[in-house]
């Protein structure tokens, strides 16, 4: 056994699936979940996600050595802090949140001296949510980001890093500020696109049936689409001044595209359309 | 046999994969195959995927009952008119083009009486090109917009639909305007922004390796974006006009979803995020 008892606060696609991942582990001597959905709570508990599980964070705190905070970004800071008072002494609270800069700064300013924090972000997931959804190999080969900080400790920082690499995870280090960064572009600029660009289609009246052709190309492309509007409005507001920016750089390029198209200017187009497609090949690798 | 002799001029994907399939149906006494590149001949007729085969047009088109023009969009009304001179009367000429309002006026406009035109866009294909990829299943299952016109003869388009039907896929008809006009929406849009997202991606250098960070969202969605750089600029300068207006369409769009991501309106986020959610969810169907 690697940990006595890891709390999950939040049973998630990625909540659920983390815990199930650690009890198929064996390394953890018990798996606390913590959901407010009583029938989350009951169904982890059934499919031995989860050894026990509560309603009410206090219960599953106590005595934990590490507390994982897997709800939705914009209310993590506020939960990091209720677990404050009732956490043990030495206890390592992390989390999962797709944005981390806001998270980190709120959370390490009103750290008691006697708990850790790191935060986290496994890249990983689906367009599907919640517990029903939980695989315990969703994380096996996939990236993990942990944040570091001036006031990181190194101590957390591996207790964090083991606990990933238990699930499969490949973790890697990043200070917040370049994370919200990263992400703006690889991950929240391409949902807020998928977003829009299925609005745009739908919104074209002409023909009424319009939808009915779209192709394979349209359906892949906006998977992630079909993602928990909750989640991704929450995510692209954490992360707005990024985000903004990511927007931006994209309008720019898809008017330089527009603008060949309307000069019909055919050598600039493959020009530009054969360097995507250079990034992109190199995106399987 | 439900047709004598099959000529395919462009040995591509599309090409290849019909004629492939054409062969398998058993339903036509020969495929003859016409392709610039000799390799390409060569290795559809060693893999069975024709009959007989030529690197010019000529030699193929004679005595041919149908005549399949599968090139690019741009060069298809060129090809059709070099073909007028050549095909036997009564001769159904077709193309395969995903462009069909230019394509389809052009060819009308100088076809001779003793032969017919009904263009054609199957709605089937994947971000590999060439013979070497195609596949005689490409079209199972899989939709054929057919144009009619006013010049359209009922005949000519039974045939046509007949030799799509073989190959397995589902027939819809369609004015050209109005072919371009869908498919501006659902499936050139989607390519402009799939371009445009990888090349915005790929102008952020802060960090350098930025692009390592990519999870399976930004893979799965530009999927599309490694398409064929010059049938893809060919398809947006022919489509020119619905293409550009289905972009302000989307730039409208995405500049709503950009305001509200300013103004931290996380209610109307979700509410446009959620409607996307419903229409991809009926995509799926």
């Amino acid at each position: 056994m690697i940990f006595k008892k890891v709390t999950i606060i939040g049973l998630g696609l990625i909540g659920g699936s983390l815990a199930w991942a650690l009890k198929k582990s064996g390394e953890v001597t018990e798996i606390f979940g913590v959901d407010l959905d009583e029938k989350a709570v009951d169904y982890a508990i059934q499919e031995g996600i989860i050894d026990r599980g509560s309603n009410e964070i206090e219960n599953g705190v106590k005595q934990s050595e590490i507390i994982v905070i897997a709800t939705h970004v914009g209310l993590i800071p506020r939960i990091a802090k209720s677990v404050f008072d009732i956490a043990s002494k030495g206890s390592l609270i992390t989390d999962v949140g797709s944005v981390k800069g806001k998270i980190v700064e709120e959370v390490e300013l009103s750290l008691p001296s006697h708990l850790y924090f790191v935060g986290g972000h496994p890249i990983a997931g689906t367009e599907r949510s919640s517990v029903w959804a939980a695989d315990y190999r969703l994380f096996q080969g996939k990236r993990c980001i942990l944040t570091q900080t001036q006031k990181t400790q190194a101590e957390a920082l591996a207790k964090a890093k083991s606990l990933w690499e238990i699930v499969g995870a490949e973790v890697f280090t990043m200070d917040p500020k370049t994370h919200d960064r990263v992400f703006a572009f690889v991950s929240h600029l391409p949902h807020v696109v998928a977003y829009a660009l299925i609005n745009a289609v739908a919104s074209e009246k002409e023909p009424d049936n319009i939808l009915e052709f779209a192709g394979g190309g349209l359906r892949d492309y906006t998977r992630i689409g079909a993602s928990s509007p909750d989640m991704w409005s929450d995510i692209f507001i954490s992360n707005k001044k990024n985000v903004m920016e990511a927007i931006e750089a994209f309008k720019g390029v898809l008017e330089k595209i527009r603008l060949m198209i309307e000069r019909e200017d055919i050598k600039g187009l493959k020009e530009e359309l054969s360097k995507a497609v250079g990034i992109r090949n190199r995106l399987d690798k």
